[in-house]
């Protein structure tokens, strides 16, 4: 008989948990930190606006903010089902339009990866699946 | 006759538009960033996923990631719905357990305070209401 991994943790006949389903662990996250030129600032939180609206599978969070004390300062929170999530996201004609459309008004950027202390919770706290 | 701000916005008697239900402007979104003791850090991992599990009115987000790059390096994204809300957390018994019992374990934190770019998108984002 051959039973599907899930089934055989299931059933204890294998200590191996299986992945979940939504978050295994090729998700990415990150925070991406922005430094806007301050002349160009509206422009840029325009285009940033614009973007963040679209919704694509496996784009689970896409968000956005100024920091208080310098507002110039862009703290994007992003999270992606997988890499390839990521891949197919970088290549849209929305995500190129951002990209192209922003260069020069970008002063510094950085993409600060992360891992979730648990990924069991994003399930409760993000509302986008895979 | 008197109307509610809402009604009188929705029969164009005011341009000014209500704040959403949900997310007024004194929601509270940050990022802690903190850095833990090397000695300490597994000790306060277990602390922060702990306090990550609970569920409370009015706290939409609780996200607690390690940075890839130095994984003493903690960086939690924060969502209250309001200043209320956030009072009402740091005055509960998990919060001053997880508060008190990481004190020693804590080399540094800072509060990044943040404002979203779009408030609106936060109901397409995140999963749990005020």
């Amino acid at each position: 008989m051959i039973l599907h991994k899930n089934a055989e943790w299931l059933l204890g006949l294998t200590s191996d948990k299986p992945a979940a389903t939504n978050h295994d662990g090729t998700m990415l996250v990150r925070i991406a930190e922005i430094e806007v030129y301050p002349e160009h600032l509206e422009a840029y939180l325009n285009a940033a606006t614009e973007i963040q609206q679209k919704e694509e599978p496996g784009v689970l969070c896409l968000f956005p903010n100024q920091m208080k004390e310098d507002n110039t300062q862009i703290r994007i929170l992003e999270i992606y089902a997988s890499k390839e999530a990521y891949q197919h996201h970088i290549q849209t004609a929305h995500f190129q339009k951002y990209k192209q459309g922003t260069l020069h008004m970008v002063k510094s950027l950085k993409l600060q990866d992360l891992t979730p202390l648990n990924n069991e919770t994003i399930n409760m706290i993000f509302k986008r699946k895979q």
